[in-house]
């Protein structure tokens, strides 16, 4: 085990109706004049954004809104958020939403106070300082509502950049699994997919001796497991839900992953297809990260065999490990499948085509990255051509 | 899954040679002036005493010291340090040492700044102000770095009581592994005992539908399972002290315990054994623990079969679980003999003749506890005679 620093200093507000509470977060953290921020209308329709309103007004906050985030959001809503909080002298943001309106807000959060551009922070400033945020989050899956990341979409080239400072983790963060019911299915199992991922990137790992971790991240893994399907099949099964809605947490905020080096190359491969084709995260991790455990599969059979007989249920295949652990693989994507993942890119919406502008876009050059294998461009197309063919 | 609010907001800093930095991170907090709260001489004798104060030093931050914290602490000692701390303007206390030291420091930390008897917070009220409070730790055991709680005992009438609230979560709690290798091996064995029952005092609720924290526990379990024997043998093993100490925090900072009914009653009926004869504490959780288990097993059979196949690696008994929940409370006695604990009264140095005073100080009178299963003071007798004849 590496050495480490965790810090988690995030109050999680957990379970039904505790949106309900949410002036008496921002007002405990300070919050006098708040920006309320959110994606589509649908936080509006369904009465949420009424009684998030209701509850500032209960504790005398007064607000400004800003809605319209995006999917994978855009660089151009943070320019508008920044301006509107200065000029409004805002000093709490709420995000209301999934991940794309929690990392829109923080962009907001960290631009408010500088005085450059915050695409700075985007690309490679950390950052120090930034507006307080509370989140209210209405899907599982990003995780963005206990970590001090961000990701944002630049709309001049379609650049999707990250960046994480501590000053970035929520002040609060409501979690109430009713919220998720309504998602329709397809987005429910994009987040899942999502948290799955989460997990797989901190799982794969060079650290020895790090058996705290992977069982953790096991444990998390079975929980996805079983819960998922639940859900898909009844969407409104609420103790399904929290579960899911737990574990996307504490996939996350890397209790479950510190100590380790990580690897989080599905997740800039996959950036680059949300960023081309804007399609959802999930869905595109789901074509990835499968094609990328076949990938690098050999680098470290014993560890794949692992998860595939601890998580997966697959029997040890003793005298030909590399059975097993591509067994894993296959249960993987089978289970991505069955709750309604694309798992090629035709099913995704994605052109092999594109695959030499993906792996230009992606921008390594001659160099490689880093993490689990170290992956040079020639071996990032080889990871989009089994993902663009992979068939069950 | 119940609705709950997790907060833990400790800054862990993980890793070898990381109390060097304490300085660092006293001062980060705001601590100018220090109370250095530790226990027995081998913090001085160690030179860990003399790196801490070199760091302190280096940041110009003046301290004080108070040493003499015994285990299951005095109430004397927290008296003696509320005023020293009062006299020396002590903004910041630093505990040096396991849960004793850390349980003393926040006693100390609540009494500073109340005007009455700091013994009112072990009496049932709720402590909502304390001097800010940091952590060395050199003992995987109590969780008492990550967590708000704290236990201590009151000399008069050798009561020992406990509270607990988020100000007196440390700011920051340093955790290098290494400090726990010169322990002897029945120490290292009574904190990996207490660390396994804050698992399962969490594990066995009433709560249905808790998939997450279920396998969160059962992932802490089994890295105990393996790493606690390495560390028996091999006392240097540093990755599996490493992986002991992350489990530690893990298993007591909530995070795996949340939106469920925990127990805690194993807790409650060794610490009249602790108090009676100062034994530590985990060494008679080994012996009450599962005393407890085979008491209440007939609760909830599935729940002990659960743990006894995920866990213990039991065989499922189909056609009748009580077989496999049986054999999962013979594995857990097994796995704490083997690494040297007790298992009954005599092997503790307990007396079969002072149960009935243990029941009395226990102190239900006609009432029963809470938890898994409510406990008459007939039910509390009964797992004590249980744990005194206990045997393999």
């Amino acid at each position: 085990m590496e050495n480490f620093n965790f810090y988690s200093p995030t109050e999680f507000v957990f379970g039904q109706n505790r949106e309900n509470e949410a002036g008496f977060y921002v007002k405990k953290y300070g919050g006098t004049k708040v920006l309320l921020h959110y994606g589509a209308s649908s936080a509006k329709k369904s009465g949420l954004l009424d009684r998030v309103i209701q509850s500032l007004t209960k504790e005398n906050i007064s607000f400004v809104e800003l809605g319209g985030v995006q999917p994978n959001p855009h660089d151009s809503l943070v320019y508008k958020g920044i301006e509107l909080c200065r000029k409004e002298n805002v000093d709490f943001i709420l995000a209301i939403g999934g991940g794309s309106s929690i990392d829109s807000a923080k962009a907001i959060a960290i631009g408010v106070p500088y005085d450059g551009d915050f695409w700075d922070f985007y690309s490679g400033k950390s950052p120090k300082k930034a507006l307080p945020i509370g989140t209210i989050l209405t899907i599982a899956a990003a995780g963005s509502e206990g970590s001090g990341d961000s990701v944002i979409t630049k709309e001049d080239g379609m650049l999707k950049r990250g960046t994480g400072g501590d000053c970035l983790r929520p002040k609060f963060s409501i979690l109430n699994p009713q919220l998720t019911c309504t998602l329709p299915a397809y987005q429910t199992a994009c987040g899942a997919t999502d948290i799955m991922a989460h997990i797989f990137e901190r799982y794969f790992t060079n650290t020895p001796e790090v058996e705290v971790t992977d069982r953790l991240c096991e444990g998390l893994l079975m929980t996805m497991i079983k819960e998922t399907p639940r859900v898909i099949v009844d969407p409104n099964n609420y103790q399904a839900r929290a579960n899911i809605m737990w574990a996307g947490m504490v996939a996350h905020n890397n209790i479950v992953g510190v100590g380790r080096e990580q690897d989080w190359n599905s997740h800039g491969i996959e950036h680059e297809l949300s960023a081309l084709y804007d399609c959802a995260h999930g869905a595109g991790l789901a074509v990835i990260m499968p094609a990328w455990m076949e990938f690098v599969m050999h680098h470290d059979v014993m560890r794949f065999a692992q998860v595939a007989t601890r998580v997966w249920g697959c029997k040890m295949n003793f005298a030909n490990p590399e059975v097993t652990a591509k067994e894993g693989i296959v249960r993987f994507r089978q289970f991505l499948k069955s709750i309604g993942m694309p798992i090629n890119f035709a099913e995704l919406g994605a052109k092999e085509s594109d695959i030499p502008q993906l792996v230009k876009t992606f921008g390594i050059g001659d160099g490689t990255t880093g993490g689990f294998v170290h992956l040079s461009a020639k071996d990032i197309q080889s990871i989009y051509e089994i993902a663009a063919k992979a068939t069950l």
